[in-house]
């Protein structure tokens, strides 16, 4: 099987997009992400650019990866500067990376009108800057940009601008389709003729205006490219970047190429919905193989077929890339998806149980009025375990207020007030916060760890608010997402409300009831080590 | 210039989309739309699984359309009943359109598997369902379902069904892609193939699957198909059908094929965002040709080129799909960004102005805060002209209080307390909300509105909360983003704060003020208007 190596540039390009923005941290927890999943090379940011992408390569040395290689991304050497005197390059090199991705012209019209220098200078540059990085010992990829349009305007100068980076040295050339405009066979012939004329390993980089940036890297592909540089979700500039996503199952799953393990494809469903939910985008319910209705059959004749012989409304099998199917209209795969996930939980619960049974229409009910325990497993967890073994909570509210309170030219100042029953004790207490939830969650901690000193030692580690019908502004439903920590494990909760800081509410009262539950013991015990822990204290 | 038949399933497939539900009444609407544009063909519903559809057929003999044929869709005959018998052929004749599109198996696999009957039954559905059809003078196109899936399978058996259905009278054979597993390579040559079978005009129809579906089509039509079915925006069944707002570009502009009027295609945006907006689907602003982003352009070195030379960094003018350019401000943007943006919004600001360096400056810094102007375009221009033309705030804050209380058991309740001062006077009032935001959204209305009585006509359209560093939880930044809207115009604004409260306040008067600017006036005028206008009222 031959190999395809995967670049991926959600961290840099991927951030083009239009509301995609990401924090140094968000970074790094894709990078490491992106790792496990077996991606070879990991595009950071352009170091020369940004400051805060000089603060993900100091970082990203940190990380553990097994596998890829962080790359960095910057510019061919400004005209009249030599190569070691320019900033930009300088800038790579006190990245610390071991590879680098460099870009530069070779699109004749670009030369002479953007940059406005002479043609020879653009390949003096091109050369010159590979050289002095081959020099320092540094894998070189070169990003041929705007090749496509350039080839074929002025196919011999496009060629010239290859022919200098092969000369210098670079390690990779990778073909670009900058303004994302070319369509499938065109850009096939291209590389094709390419790889008549070059020697060293070639790549395609292709964006999505013309809609077809999947099949411009599969195309790239079957005209002999073996890298194809793109985006988790197809993240970035303009319409985006060609989606990882999508351009590896094809790859690996139909036309026999190998660019990860074969087990980890099945991560890939995981992996889609992870990077949405770092970058805070809603993932499209119709996202080919990840999406929730990619195996999802709505009614009829569809259904009937697809009970028999899956594969006659199916391309691939779900479980292949970790999806799974659904079936619109059946209780069925409600029930088997709720044992599955019991048992995951290592909860006893078995299709004969009729709490089973009352469990799945629970949840259902919850799904419509917008839950969604995808994310949060821990609520999940809970409504199990509290139905199934008839736990009592390890405290209950009795009211909550906050004020929140805005002079002219003053700090704003929010304060809350909880009255909580805790076995036979009600204990009424205050806090403040930088906001309504911060002084519910101050306030909640400050009454709770008295009687629950784990309580300390839990933080939360993620908040994310999520408009459910954005149609209704600030009086739709909105969806909250908390994460939880102890520094050894990670939970995380939901809540659903018309009003935030009752979903938040509920997120962070689940969060606590949660870390209260230990997990980790069997049921019984479980009841009696709280009851026990509680009269130490 | 070589014509292709465009074939709209919008009504028929498209709704088979998770999400996408249309009446009677929508349906005819994105009808007669589809007639304007140019579309030739435009499938209806099934008339005989849903009595819903045989009300459009009905009322659509009352549409006047310049172009486009209505379409019925069915399929073949069932097996062992004769065509004359069968009641989904019989429901075709009663819809009373001139052309029909009927679906057959030429899968044997599915014809033994899934229909269960012999090969030879199977093609005799074909022939005489077909000829049936004919007799009746119809046009009859024959959509294969699952063509290319059979023909890698048992390529005679499916050549021999089509070749039933050509000798049956068929004036169209489509080739279906049922599964959208296929990919363009593949489907191309197969298309090419079967053009040399067949001496009736092919079609094609993809699906998504794969996020190939674009490209499939722009295969299928460069092998041969002249006739190419899909859905608007792709909506459809599991990832959707191929999206002909991308297909029709691709064939007309870049492939030199003829599918609509060349001046029609400058409707290309506003067909595709009329859809989206009837069918109740926020467009996605990253779609090619016609999303918002899709000429948006984010880098500071991208927009110098952009202002020298568009073609650096655009695959076409978006003038010719009936799009626009757009100069995202962000902080990977400089002071060109800035000028650009300036002109879009007729303000008169240039290099030489001081005032411009300092607001460079000015944005850079609340960037650097968390502000990001790109999705938020009112609050820039609220920011650029109160800073060149020294513009007063229409109100101003004295203070506000929220008081969110919950008692267990009971629904929660919040009350905003405003107190503004407009002009010389102090309006003090409250309000309730299903939230804090809401809560001081209809206070802040409640006072403004007796002096402005525009506001009356303005609502929030969407409300979103970001958190910026995440691992803060909820002690961290968050950015609110606000859209809103009067029924004519539509506008962004933006809030950061550590208090998800003075975020959306900081969002919501910003909204406010910009509605109040009259951003349509020249602002010496303007200045004049609001103060006239406030003494009128």
């Amino acid at each position: 099987m031959q190999q395809v190596w995967i670049y991926d540039t959600t961290l840099r390009d991927g951030t083009q997009g239009e509301g995609i923005s990401l924090s140094v941290d968000d970074k790094l927890r894709i990078a490491q992400r992106l790792d496990q999943f077996g991606v070879h090379y990991i595009e950071g940011g352009w170091p020369g650019s940004n400051p805060k992408d000089m603060e993900f390569f100091q970082k990203a040395k940190e990380l553990s990866l097994s596998h890829a290689k962080i790359t960095a991304f910057g510019s061919t050497r400004r005209q009249g500067v030599s190569a070691e005197q320019d900033i930009n390059l300088q800038k790579l090199l006190e990245s610390g990376v071991e590879t680098v991705t460099i870009f530069g012209k070779t699109w004749d019209f670009q030369v002479t009108h953007a940059l406005k220098t002479t043609l020879e200078e653009n390949i003096a540059m091109i050369y010159e800057s590979i050289a002095f990085l081959k020099e320092h010992g540094l894998e070189v990829i070169f990003d041929a940009e705007h090749f496509f349009d350039g080839y074929l305007e002025n196919s011999t100068y496009a060629l010239e601008t290859l022919a200098a980076a092969e000369r210098a040295g670079a390690d990779w050339i990778v073909l670009c389709d900058t303004n994302g405009g070319c369509l499938p066979q065109e850009l096939g012939n291209i590389v094709s003729t390419v790889s008549q004329h070059i020697n060293i390993p070639l790549g395609v980089h292709c964006h999505n205006d013309s809609e077809c940036a999947v099949a411009n890297s599969l195309a790239g592909v079957q005209a002999g490219a073996t890298q194809v540089q793109g985006t988790m979700n197809g993240y970035g500039e303009r319409c985006g970047n060609a989606n990882l996503i999508s351009v590896i199952p094809n790859l690996q799953l139909k036309l026999g190429f190998r660019c990860v393990e074969k087990e980890k494809l099945q991560q890939l469903t995981s992996l889609s919905r992870y990077v949405h939910e770092i970058a805070n985008v809603a993932p499209p319910n119709n996202q080919p193989f990840v999406g929730r209705s990619a195996f999802a059959h709505k009614g009829g004749m569809h259904v009937s077929a697809i009970l028999k012989t899956p594969q006659t409304y199916e391309h691939l099998e779900p479980e292949q890339v970790g999806n799974e199917r659904r079936v619109l209209v059946s209780e069925l795969s409600g029930q088997s998806n709720l044992l599955f996930k019991a048992r995951e939980m290592k909860l006893d619960l078995d299709k004969s149980n009729p709490v089973g049974k009352d469990l799945v229409q629970k949840i259902k009910q919850k799904e419509h009025e917008g839950y969604q325990y995808e994310g949060a497993e821990a609520s999940l967890e809970l409504l199990l375990r509290k139905d199934m073994y008839d736990i009592e909570d390890s405290f209950t509210l009795e009211s909550f207020k906050i004020l929140t309170e805005k002079t002219a030219g003053e700090t704003m100042k929010t304060e809350a007030i909880v009255k909580l029953r805790v076995f036979d004790q009600v204990v009424h207490t205050a806090a403040e916060g930088n906001g309504p939830v911060n002084a519910l969650d101050n306030a909640l901690r400050k009454a709770l760890e008295h009687h629950y000193p784990d309580i300390k030692d839990m933080y939360l580690s993620d908040y994310k608010v999520r408009v459910l019908d954005e149609n209704e502004a600030t009086a739709a439903k909105v969806r909250v997402l908390v994460e939880s920590s102890n520094g050894k494990q990670t939970w995380s909760t939901l809540g659903v409300s018309t009003n935030v800081v009752e979903a938040s509410w509920e997120a962070l009262s689940d969060s606590i009831l949660y870390l209260l539950l230990d997990a980790k013991q069997p049921i019984a015990q479980e009841q009696e080590k709280q009851r026990s822990g509680i009269t130490n204290h």
